[in-house]
């Protein structure tokens, strides 16, 4: 092999010889697409003409970077932990402070530069779990708290410690289609075997029981299933579940001997009327001891979402219910090998897990930010769906949770045939020329999964409210020359 | 089984289904000892009388939990970032602030709560690609330079892309015994063979080639040996490699077509008389192009150790020579997954490559916390070989760099019985023995690797110089009664 006119006969590490599961592993949210939205932004840089002048990256969930501002509180926090000589400081509000040392006292030498237990800190899991009885109404504990370096972090250490056996005993794991492709990725990477169940789209991507029964039973004949995955609110789906379909979720799970692993990272984004967000814990108690004491969940939750935003800090938690003692014991010993997880996001997790009460200096701030934040992503989420489905060709549920619209565009068979003798997928071609002629940035359908013959896409709607007004102008625009072209 | 009286006849993940490699990582730097260590501080805490009043975690090197200061300006522009109202305050000195203000500008919308690439933020990589070009006189690559959670992140992922192949054609790695177990944990973790070569005990832990070349070719009997991974400043051994040595091993590596993985994490904790750090990628390049242009290479920094000791941020990076560019797109697909590492570590490690230079106001301040940090780690290597070397029965080679002290202790035969007869290892049960009785907590040679039949402990030298005094001191106590009641 030559290149740069070198010869390299002998390299040890090639495409050849490198873990062929990790080239099986594909991440369309940071894939091909994106990496041609930074070229372009490049290009732009260096004064070369584009029918835009910017590109708007609405790929991917990063709250902040679309403009979004920090909650104050949080970053105060942060900051007296970041340089105590702050608590000094008068300009800093006693709850900030209050929080901020009660922090430090929890780290070794009162230092944030320390490792934390591998766990995370035991006070922080201590607020983790009354945050979660506040939530549920049903007792937590501290132990069965492990706090990660986002929820990723979380969902990867669990799907780890679940993979085992080979050929037609090797652990299978149902996750839903559409999928949030961390999922897809960690299967791949581990070797285990991804058993595909699809959301129904026609029912505003509910979960069908029936469906997972399909998809089960399809599995066994060539894997040993052993967990369900479940994304509430939805990602890229942005579907709330009902109450009744969880319990329905839960009655499978148990009657199939499946883990269940529940991605509640969207809990806070619930916008649309008469939706509410139910922990897959909180239901578990409530079907009864038949249940809770059986069914054994793990539950994952984040920083980056909801109305913080704060994806670069990676705190998190997973909370574990039901599990094997002696299989905790493992994880406390595989966890410990990455020593801790980051403590600046333990630190920011702890005061979203114990955020300013009605009777403390910073409440009303705190109140005003959180609510402006959760109230423009509602306008938002109705704004996007309202104007997708006035474009014939695109057809969008409705926003329910979560931070995406996943619309469903109709293809022309020309644009279809156009894509392959590029050798791309179809959303892919599409999507890549609305890059390329409107500077959008938007994920293909394809890297999360959709049924055989449709075609979608998954944008955020993090863009600034007139921003995403321009974007959804634009993607119409797009659409109907797109679909003339090629008709 | 039964626990709690509640029947979990059909439990999913058992210690018998749950992934069989997981359950041969072992760690012991975080194993039972530490485990024993914290339930000895609780029953302190709730007046269990102890012969001690505290119990000393000698055991990992986290600096700031044992007493060291954050160095201030690290923590001022670390602030700043977190809290950026704080730019407008007069109390923050120029040079952080406009270093501050240079990472906000490379965040996304301004905030480090915004997701970075995955492979790090740009500018943080050109800041690290510049300061390892003053350090070795060799051009650097920002394009090369991958940014990390801490240097455990990028090992495990380096790892992880390395290892292929079933049976007699599995990778295999070189590591050190003894080692620091992240590589043994990772190799167990990923299935990989881990193959041993010893560090000569007699020659002050010094890395020989013919060990190795016996090393190798014993293991090419069953196992496709790909990559040899170098502590240097040695993690437990404390040795600092001479140049030759280093050229030795290169020299090796190419003939034998080995990756090369240098994990020089204590480059700056170098304490001895003669001894200095050469980076494994200087004298690469100085051997010339037949070596350069050839020998792959990657070398794993962090801002967890040297006289920054911010652990709890996971920052880190590592460097990429020669890496098939193939396999360098695997790998950036593989970080993706992940999103990015831990922002507030990139941000800290943005700093430490680039800090505080003669001519700014922090320069002082800097260059005093700096150098106090590191002339007391100096004076305290001194003392603790010297203290050590004076107990019949323990002898300890010179802590010419790194953290630790990694003595050999003669254990009595009657005392390796009694072990035997409890079911531990005999460096075990003594360092077991010593925490219940002085409580000071060890690591286990054991839990590092040792020639058979030889026995040692690990212990970091960061107590504060006073504290360490008594804890030398109450290791030789206890040695010599040990010695007394086993002979």
């Amino acid at each position: 092999m030559t290149e740069n006119g070198i010869l390299h006969p002998e390299r040890v590490l090639t495409l050849d010889t490198m873990n062929p599961n990790v080239k099986r592993v594909e991440y369309a949210v940071r894939g091909p697409i994106v990496q041609r939205a930074a070229q372009i932004e490049k290009e732009l840089k260096e004064g070369v003409k584009k029918p835009f002048t910017e590109v708007i990256r609405a790929n991917i969930g990063d709250c902040h970077a679309m403009g979004q501002r920090p909650i104050t509180f949080l970053r105060q926090v942060l900051a007296l932990c970041t340089y105590p000589e702050l608590l000094e400081d008068n300009k800093f509000p006693e709850d900030a402070k209050s929080r901020a040392r009660r922090i430090l006292q929890a780290c070794g030498g009162g230092s944030i530069g320390s490792y934390s237990m591998s766990q995370g800190i035991e006070l922080i899991r201590q607020d983790v779990a009354r945050y979660i009885e506040r939530r549920d109404g049903i007792p937590s504990n501290p132990d069965n708290i492990f706090l990660s370096a986002g929820a990723s972090d979380g969902i990867s250490t669990m799907l780890k410690i679940l993979v085992s056996g080979e050929g037609s005993t090797r652990t299978g794991v149902m996750i839903s289609i559409p999928q949030y492709p961390l999922y897809s990725a960690a299967l791949a990477d581990l070797g285990a075997v991804q058993i595909n169940y699809y959301l129904d789209e026609a029912n505003n991507w509910g979960m069908d029981v029936s469906e997972l029964r399909r998809a089960l039973a399809e599995a066994k004949k060539h894997c040993a299933p052993r967990a369900l995955c479940v994304i509430n609110p939805g990602n890229p789906t942005g579907q709330v579940q009902s109450r009744k379909c969880i319990e329905e979720v839960i009655r499978f799970a148990a009657e199939e001997n499946l883990f269940l692993m529940a991605d509640e990272v969207y809990q806070d984004n619930v916008y649309a009327e008469g939706c509410k967000f139910h922990s897959f814990k909180k239901v578990l108690f409530e079907m009864g001891p038949k249940y809770s004491e059986k069914v054994e969940l793990a539950s994952f939750h984040s920083t980056s979402k909801c109305y913080m935003g704060e994806c670069g800090f990676r705190g998190g938690y997973m909370e574990l219910i039901n599990l094997d003692p002696s299989v905790k014991a493992q994880l406390i010993k595989m966890v410990s090998v990455r020593l801790c997880p980051p403590v600046a996001g333990q630190a920011l997790l702890d005061i979203v897990m114990n955020p300013p009460q009605p009777e403390e200096p910073s409440y009303p701030t705190y109140k005003k930010e959180r609510t402006a934040v959760l109230d423009d992503l509602a306008e938002k989420a109705k704004m996007t769906e309202e104007i997708f489905n006035k474009v014939p060709g695109i057809s969008c549920n409705p926003v329910q949770g979560a931070m995406y619209a996943f619309p469903r565009i109709e293809l022309p068979q020309k644009a279809i045939e156009a894509a392959k003798e590029k050798g791309q997928v179809p959303d892919m071609f599409y999507c890549m020329r609305l890059l390329e002629e409107k500077g959008i940035c938007l994920v293909p359908g394809s890297g999360f999964g959709q049924r055989e013959g449709t075609f979608h896409f998954r944008m955020t709607i993090l863009p600034p409210t007139e921003k995403l007004k321009v974007v959804l102008e634009k993607v119409k625009e797009f659409h109907l020359d797109f679909t003339a072209q090629y008709s």
